[in-house]
């Protein structure tokens, strides 16, 4: 699995075989069970996460006291609370697996550390946000100008492998729908 | 005002007189007028910008051909439409000065000299990209939690400035309000 790591990494830069060893040794090798918080609302996230094998999730409670998910992530995705991570304040979200999943996950110090001894990774984290940077900014030009429903249709035609492993309520908790909503629109599209 | 750019990067990478004066190379100085586009639907957006003095927005024309505004930036902002310009497809975004505006552009190209001659502004625009990342994600999170009117109120409690600064307009197109539904939220509050 870690191979997947290291082909990741060198889709953004050039890191050989050495270095890459010398890389891992900033980063623990963690396992966790299905439903498992990594982080939980009110802690300060020090943590950034990189998903060998599983499935992740962020998410809030929201005034009404449901869990609105916000993010997912899948093989090869990074997960962490970016706005905590960065000015050492409470989080306001949780961070779950939802299959039993395989990390890798760096501390906050050994991030700096291995950014100062490394620039290829300074270089492939300056890349891996400028894309993520990119990506919510064309979610938040999906949010504007589709309905949740649209969302949902979106996801079923570009991520059907995903839409497979995701639980229904979970997908509702994403799309801001009751899991009934749900159920009526998928009932939609075959009728 | 170059001082401000100096003073800005040098709020996160020490970046000494020289080398300052090295990396302005890589930049083009350039004036926009008030409503004049720097980019257009269709084109690939090959340029950063950052604001010197003034300010712009980013906006997509949605189905029902109205403008709608997505992201603002002020004074020691960048903008770019990040999407188009890392996979080099037509952008589906518009980039318009609101006010005249005085900008410092680099192209893609003196991009990647500047960031292979200067790794300070690798570093840099790492933690550039992981502030803004952070804050689409707050966004996010706003967006899926609160109403179009506590948007407004949080703005107007938040950044007051900025607020005064932009047309109402503008502020209806970034709420994806009518002006008149926006009118009638300003009027609820002092009533």
């Amino acid at each position: 699995m870690l191979e997947h790591f290291k082909s990741h990494i060198n889709k953004f830069v050039k890191v050989d075989d050495d270095e890459f060893i010398q890389i891992l040794s900033y980063f623990k090798r963690q396992t966790v069970k299905k439903k498992q918080n990594l982080l939980v609302e009110g802690q300060i996230c020090k943590v950034n996460y990189f998903v060998l094998q599983g499935l992740l999730r962020k998410f809030f409670v929201n005034k009404k006291g449901g869990e609105q998910t916000t993010e997912f992530a899948l093989e090869n995705w990074w997960m962490t609370e970016t706005f905590s991570y960065l000015n050492s304040t409470p989080t306001e979200f949780y961070i779950q697996a939802v299959e039993a999943t395989e990390l890798l996950s760096i501390h906050q110090d050994a991030y700096n550390d291995l950014l100062d001894a490394h620039p290829a990774m300074e270089r492939y984290f300056r890349r891996v946000y400028q894309k993520a940077y990119a990506a919510a900014q064309m979610r938040v030009k999906f949010i504007y100008e589709h309905s949740r429903e649209d969302l949902y249709h979106h996801f079923r035609n570009n991520q059907p492998a995903f839409l497979q492993r995701v639980p229904q309520y979970l997908i509702a908790s994403f799309l801001g729908v009751t899991p009934e909503y749900l159920s009526e629109i998928r009932k939609k599209r075959f009728s």
